[in-house]
């Protein structure tokens, strides 16, 4: 894979001077454009061999192009705040919004390349690494996103002589290497790595480009070359894209789904609730003071029909706890900013740190639910998010966070009581809206992309939790105890994970 | 001031049941139009004797409120990254948007008065805190916020008589007191410093709300029945407001402004020009890698007229320095979640940690520039902002941060023969538009402005530099060589303080 990056590519100043002028304003017409249409973001990894160039020719892009609209990023040692967020959330915040372009210097591939070569982990991790990478990446790409990865090599006798000039160099010499070139075993289990990343995640859709580090003119014209041919690409693409292909998931076949499955008669009466609903909130109270909650962070999303009692159900929640210990996020259309990432990005925002709690008042379910429905995505769009979903509640499983989510369901009967109701009284009107009754039309699209939904993404990692809402006692409840087993589950869980390291730590 | 808050206050149960429901409709309702109408943010700080029912008070607003539409805040211990910011980037993070409501516990009182009752400082520094939050919070209630200032109180007796009712009640005492309340001395100082914050910063705007703890009846009522009627009387103001008392700067004076006195005939030929370029480049590279900057953040504001070279300015600063030490944020129309925020706020986002440095290609000087010209907000909004970006700057001063403004001025004639260039070389097409022409013919309204600008804004602390421009070598050169006085001028500053420092102490 590097072998054609040792071979000496060079050009000569002459060549390189009188090509510079046409790319860079090449390359400026096609910033300025992107800048313009602002249709998707460009993100450019930068890897690779230590003093291959990666430095130089970011700076040098920085000085051909316009360097207002190019956000470099580093990635050094993770912060606090990121220590205590799932690992991917350091990126997410990163992300350069449509129309410009962000370069990471230390991005996920350093990560993980460090972290093998240094031994922190085997090659079950690494793989595992590698292909949360690259599902990362697809989702991006799907997302609109255009990236460039290059990957900077030298020869192991280059890297030394290279090493040993910059050594020399007083402008240099400040520079701290992460890892310790100077040993050749280094180079080979980096090289041996990187090879591994390479061929894994270089894909129709982000392929990786090795660029032959010794001669400066012949990487940077070569970078410069890549990133225009591929900027003016993705620019003359059409708006209206050819539908990717897309598997139908079957709507012709009637299906029952889980929701006819559920006892919609199920209640209880005013005592028991009163009795149980004080039980449920002080253990859940208890539950969170626990020392034991310092490694996790909860997650509760809260989905469900139109006045299915999913506010007076986080209401019960909330007043179970101390303010000062979550938060409440209300969904509703996404706002410039955010219209401007992927669709994940707005929840990654407010994604709890470890120790806290964040209830989802409507979710990143809406891709699949509303719009769906409403047709505010492309089939495509809604399909693949099912895949994405449960991706990105993996990695929030995995750094910790225990998810919850919640179905209310009710009754076409049911709602129509409770929306005529809802006009009735004065402080319950602003609950009720024209989209309301409107929605209600759909009752059927909505039931059968409910039904999708759970069969899909209702995982081991996070299931869902089908609440039969028709009385409001009995969901709240419900929905109490749900939270509750769920802590007491990933603290069990983590208990045994303790003992078994202490095990075998003798 | 704290006498009327010890005299018993209670409310009997029957007088709380009865009134509590209609109270909380009334809430419900004001809470909901503030979300439709979206006019303004909400800000309630809670502060006070510990035990006197904070917490409780607002756990109990959670519920009778929508929990949905607040976000309660806590700012105990600072992270790393707020630690590498200016003291108020914590607080303008976490501001609430226009038609939300954020509780701020542990906000700027909290910090001054634990600061001054643990004598971390004196009464000097301590009275800069008072006046800087009552500035802060001018500001914030100009920019529209309605703030609410809610002092717990409980006298000596009452504190003491509850704190050990909650260390004897297992459900509080996992509570850590952030002061050690069981000395009397603590209350005293606390009482006395408390003091000394409600009488100078309780303003027409944002006044204090002193209320007894004793009886939670009673606290809760007062507490919700003051936020109804502040949120009533905000949200029932007319949109037209009358507009305030405003000074005007005098206009029909015809002014020399300091650009009369700028030597526009300045200029450097070519051989100067790269010999200087590269010598204040290599020392701007050197400084910003000077082991003092880990002390400092650098921020430098470029402003001009249209045309004058800030970006060529710009990229000569980024040409000398490695992409991964500087950000460059170009500043153009606000977006959505930026409107729904105070001016400076977009700025805030941006002010670099220590270590760093950022450009801001236009600035918060937009407000008192185009912003005034063109009439984008009022006379009176304009008018405050010169007091407003003045404090702002000190603050990131104070906080170590070097603030380096540059105006490029050019004279009319080369403004135009840039204007006719930029629309003959393609690849400079994207610079010029319809709007440099409609602001061309606003050059003596500018003018003015500007000469107001920097008439009250180029202080002590954050100096405007005037860049003779119709020679972009000679700008270039001029800008370069500011920063890095600047620069050189801090670190001095620095090594004197530290040798003070050194010397006080022996």
């Amino acid at each position: 894979m590097f072998e054609s990056a040792e071979i000496g590519h060079a050009i000569d100043k002459k060549t390189f001077d009188a090509e510079v002028p046409a790319l860079r304003e090449a390359l400026l017409e096609a910033q300025f454009e992107l800048k313009q249409k602002a249709r998707f973001p460009v993100i450019v990894l930068i890897n690779g061999i230590e003093g291959a160039g990666k430095g130089e020719t970011v700076k040098l892009l920085n000085e051909w192009m316009d360097p207002r609209l190019i956000e470099v990023r580093t990635f050094d040692q993770q912060t606090d705040e990121e220590l205590a967020h799932p690992p991917a959330w350091r990126y997410w915040r990163m992300l350069p919004a449509k129309g410009r372009m962000g370069v990471f210097f230390g991005n996920w591939y350093s990560q993980m390349l460090q972290g093998r070569v240094h031994e922190l982990f085997k090659d079950g991790r690494f793989d595992q690494a590698i292909a949360g990478a690259e599902r990362l990446e697809k989702m991006l790409c799907d997302e609109g996103a255009l990236i460039f990865k290059f990957w900077f090599h030298l020869s192991k006798k280059q890297m030394k002589a290279r090493l040993k000039s910059l050594q020399d160099d007083p402008l240099h010499s400040w520079r701290i290497s992460p890892l310790d070139w100077q040993q050749s075993e280094t180079y080979d289990k980096f090289v041996k790595y990187g090879e591994r990343v390479l061929r894994r995640t270089s894909r129709d859709y982000a392929p990786w480009h090795v660029i032959e580090g010794v001669d400066p003119h012949y990487r940077s014209l070569a970078v410069g070359k890549i990133l225009l041919e591929g900027l003016q690409s993705a620019l003359n693409r059409p708006t209206l894209e050819v539908e990717s292909h897309v598997a139908p998931l079957g709507e012709a076949v009637d299906k029952l789904t889980l929701l006819d499955s559920l006892d919609m008669s199920q209640h209880l009466d005013k005592d028991d609730y009163e009795e149980q609903l004080i039980t449920e909130q002080a253990r859940l109270a208890g539950l969170l003071r626990d020392k034991r909650m310092r490694k996790h962070a909860l997650v509760a999303v809260f989905e469900g029909n139109d006045a299915a009692g999913k506010g007076g159900a986080i209401r019960r929640v909330a007043a179970a706890l101390d303010p000062r210990q979550y938060s409440i996020v209300p969904i509703a259309a996404p706002s410039e900013d955010e219209r401007a990432q992927p669709y994940l990005w707005r929840f990654w925002r407010h994604i709890p740190a470890r120790g806290k709690f964040t209830v989802f008042d409507r979710s990143w379910y809406g891709r699949v639910l509303v719009e769906r429905v409403e047709g505010f995505c492309s089939p495509a769009d809604w399909l693949r998010a099912y895949g994405e979903i449960n991706d990105f509640e993996e990695q929030l499983e995995d750094a910790g966070v225990i998810v919850v989510k919640f179905w209310l369901a009710i009754d076409k009967q049911t709602q129509l009581e409770r929306f005529q109701a809802r006009e009735e009284i004065p402080f319950k009107r602003f609950k009720i809206t024209e989209d309301d009754w409107r929605n209600r039309d759909k009752w059927d699209a909505y039931r059968a992309a409910v039904g999708d939904m759970v069969d899909r993404t209702s995982t081991e990692v996070a299931a869902w939790t089908l609440v039969e809402a028709n009385d409001k006692r009995w969901a709240r409840v419900k929905v109490l105890r749900t939270l509750n087993r769920a802590l007491e589950e990933a603290f069990d869980k983590s208990d045994k994970k303790d003992r078994k390291g202490k095990k075998d730590k003798k």
